[in-house]
C-alpha cells in the first residue's frame, strides 16, 4: 500500500468532519433545510471575508467566478487594469478580453509581487480606467499581493477594485471592508478545504452601481438573479448542495480554531517549508521574503532534474501528490501547498517525501537536512502553542 | 422523529452506495487517477446517451449546460426556434434572448406536448433558422416531448436540433444518435441520483460546425477550451472532483440494473402514481396520456385546497418532500417525483403521505384507495420480475 497525501495549492486535504457532512444524504434546495444552511454559510463566508457586503455562492470552480466579476462589473469596450504576476493574471487578462474590454496590462516578472505605486501611476494617467483586478496569492508562483496598500490607491478613484483571493483567503488576513476591495474571489477548496466545485463572490455598495449598468451578456452567472433569490436564501439555479453542506461546516472548523490562529499555523508551515528547502540548498521561486505568500512554496527544480520526473515519483513511489508549474514555467519549478486542514506532520511528509525523490534522482544533499530543519521552525515557533 | 424523504424531480434519492464514494478523499483532478475515473464517466454517460458524440461533463447546474449549448451554437442576431411547452421553454427562451439571438416561439399550453409537425411548418418557411430548442421530459409540468419524431424533421434542415433531456434521462429510453440529437443536455441530480452541481453536453459533428463560427462571447463555458483538455481526459477548471467520483458509480448502477429494466421500473412508478391519483379523485396536470412523461407526475390542486399548504403539510408534518408548481402555475398543481433512486414502496410512501395529508386538509376521498391502486399496478405489472 501506498498511503496518500494530498499537498498542492487546492484541492486541499479534507478532515474526515467535513467528509462526514458532504456525504449526508441531500435535502432539496428550494426546502427551509436549506435555506437555513445557506444563510450561515453565506454568514461565515462574510465573517472569513470581515465584509459587509452581499456575498454570493457560485456553483462553478473559481475561473468561473472570475467571469462573474467581469461579466457583471462592466461594459463592453471598458478599459480595465489587470495586474499581472502569472498565471491567474493571465487569465483575468483573457476572460476580460473575450468579454470586449480594453485591457491594460501592468505585467511583472512571475515570481514577483507588483508595487501598489504602479497602479496610482496609470490610474492617474488613464482616467477612464473602470476597473482593477488583482491576485491576492498568485497560486501559480506563490507570491502574495499587497492587496491593502492597492485598496488604499484604488478607492480614490472611479474604478472598483477586484481581488482574485482564490488561494491565499484562510492562509492570511483579508479584510475586504478595511482593505477597500470591491470584489473578492473565493473557492470551496482552498484554505476552506471543502470539496471542489464551489466558488463565491461578495459584492460592495461600489461595485453594485456598476453592475447596474453593465451591458455584457450573462445568464447563469448573473448576479442581480442571485441576489434576487438571496433574499429567499436560495440560489436561482441548483446549486452544489453537498459541497455548501461541506462548506458550511468547514467554516466552523477555521472559527473553532480561530482566524488568527489559523493564520499562524499557515505562516509556521510555509516557513518550515522554505527553511526546509533551504536546507537542501533550493532555491525558492519567489526571491524577495516579503513577497512570499503562506498558502504555497515555489521551488526551482535544481539544475540537471527533470521537474515532471521529481513531481512523478512523489506522487507515485511515495504517494504525496505535489504541484507542478503552469503556464511557461511548467517543468522549471514545484510547488508544496501548505493549505488548508493541514498540520505540521504534512510538512514533515511532503519533506521527507521529496528528500527521498531527490536522492531517487541523484541530487546532492545532506539526508535529513530538510526534515531537521522544519522541525526546528516548529519548535522554535511555538507550534503547538495555540 | 419525523423521517425524512424526498420525492422531487430533481434532487432525487441518492443511494448509500454513491453517497459513500461521493464522501471519500478527493484526488487531485490533474492526477491519473481522476482522469481514468473522468474517461470511464464520460464514457458512460455516452452509453446511457446512446451516442458516439463528444460529451462534455461541466461544473454548474443544468441552467449552466443550457447556456453552453446556447452561447457555443449560434452567432448574435441568429435565429432559432424554441419549442416551449413549460417553465424549461421559457427558460431557453429567455437566455437565447439575452445572448442575442432572435426567437422564434412555438408555444403551446402548459401540460401540453408540441406538435412536431409544427416545426416542419416553420422551418419550411423560415429558412434562416440555425437551432431548433425543446425539451424532453419539461420537468414543469411532467408532458414528454415526441423529440425522436423532431429529430427525424430538423435533421434534414441546416438547423441544428438541442434537447434538454436533464429530467427525461434515465426514465425512458434516449437515443441520441438514432434520434439525430446535435446536443443532448443533462444533470446529475435527476435520474442519475447522484448529488447536485454538474451537469453535460452531447455534441454532434454538425453541432461542431455550428460551434466553429459562433462569435458568442463565452470562457467558463467554452466548448473549445473543454475540448482541448478533454483530449487528456481532463477539463480546463478546476470541477466537482467528489461529484463526478459519485456520478461515476451512479450511472454503474444503473448499468447493473440494466437500462430496459430501468425504464420499466420508471414506467411502472409513474402508472402506479397516476391510477393512485385517479383513485383519490384527482385529476392529472398533462390530459393526454400519451403525452406523459416517466420522471414526474404532476396533479392539479383540488379545488378549495391551498398547493402551497398541501406541500408544506407533507414535508413538514409527514417528512415527504414533493414539489409545487413552477412559473405561472405555481401553487395550482403539485408534482411527485418518481425519478432515479425510487423503489415502489417510495411511491406507496409518497401515496400514503398524500392521503393523509388530503384528509387533514378535510379533501373528500375514500382513505387507502390510492395505496391500493397503486399497489394493484404494481402486481399486475410484475413490477419485481426484472
Amino acid at each position: 500500500m501506498v498511503k496518500k497525501y494530498i499537498m498542492t495549492p487546492g484541492p486541499t486535504p479534507i478532515s474526515e468532519d467535513v467528509l462526514v457532512e458532504h456525504g449526508r444524504p441531500l435535502m432539496h434546495h428550494r426546502s427551509p433545510e436549506f435555506s437555513k444552511i445557506f444563510s450561515e454559510t453565506t454568514d461565515k463566508l462574510k465573517k472569513l471575508l470581515k465584509t459587509e457586503n452581499d456575498v454570493f455562492i457560485l456553483t462553478s470552480s473559481g475561473t468561473g467566478a472570475m467571469e462573474t466579476a467581469i461579466t457583471n462589473s462592466f461594459s463592453i469596450g471598458d478599459k480595465v487594469l489587470v495586474v499581472n504576476i502569472g498565471n491567474f493574471g493571465e487569465r483575468f487578462k483573457k476572460i476580460s478580453s473575450i468579454f470586449g474590454l480594453e485591457v491594460i496590462s501592468l505585467d511583472y516578472e512571475w515570481g514577483e509581487a507588483a508595487d501598489p505605486e504602479d497602479i496610482r501611476k496609470i490610474l492617474d494617467e488613464e482616467k477612464a480606467v473602470k476597473g482593477v483586478m488583482a491576485q491576492f496569492s498568485e497560486t501559480s508562483t506563490g507570491a502574495l499581493n499587497d492587496v491593502m496598500a492597492m485598496g488604499k490607491i484604488v478607492k480614490d478613484y472611479p474604478a472598483i477594485f477586484i481581488v482574485d483571493a482564490i488561494s491565499g483567503l484562510a492562509a492570511s488576513d483579508f479584510d475586504t471592508d478595511g482593505w477597500n476591495i470591491d470584489i473578492v474571489i473565493g473557492g470551496s477548496q482552498k484554505g476552506l478545504s471543502a470539496p471542489t466545485g464551489l466558488a463565491f463572490v461578495s459584492i460592495s455598495g461600489k461595485a453594485w452601481k456598476a453592475i447596474e449598468i453593465s451591458d455584457i451578456s450573462k445568464f447563469y452567472f448573473d448576479l442581480k438573479a442571485a441576489k434576487a433569490s438571496l433574499q429567499k436564501n436560495q440560489t436561482p439555479w441548483t446549486p452544489g448542495i453537498s459541497i455548501i453542506v461541506a462548506m458550511n461546516r468547514a467554516l466552523d472548523l477555521l472559527f473553532e480554531e480561530g482566524l488568527e490562529d489559523v493564520f499562524k499555523r499557515h505562516r509556521v508551515l510555509a516557513m518550515a517549508t522554505r527553511e526546509a528547502a533551504g536546507a537542501l540548498g533550493l532555491e525558492l521561486f519567489v526571491a524577495d521574503p516579503g513577497q512570499r505568500g503562506f498558502s504555497v512554496t515555489a521551488i526551482k527544480v535544481p539544475e540537471g532534474i527533470d521537474g515532471k520526473e521529481l513531481t512523478r515519483i512523489m506522487r507515485v513511489k511515495y504517494g504525496v501528490t505535489i504541484a507542478g508549474g503552469q503556464g511557461k514555467i511548467t517543468g522549471k519549478i514545484i510547488r508544496i501547498g501548505h493549505l488548508g486542514y493541514v498540520g505540521m506532520f504534512d510538512v514533515i511528509t511532503a519533506i521527507s517525501a521529496l528528500e527521498m525523490t531527490l536522492a531517487d534522482l541523484d541530487y546532492k544533499f545532506e539526508t535529513g537536512a530538510g526534515i531537521t530543519a522544519a522541525q526546528k521552525v516548529f519548535s522554535e515557533n511555538n507550534y503547538l502553542d495555540q
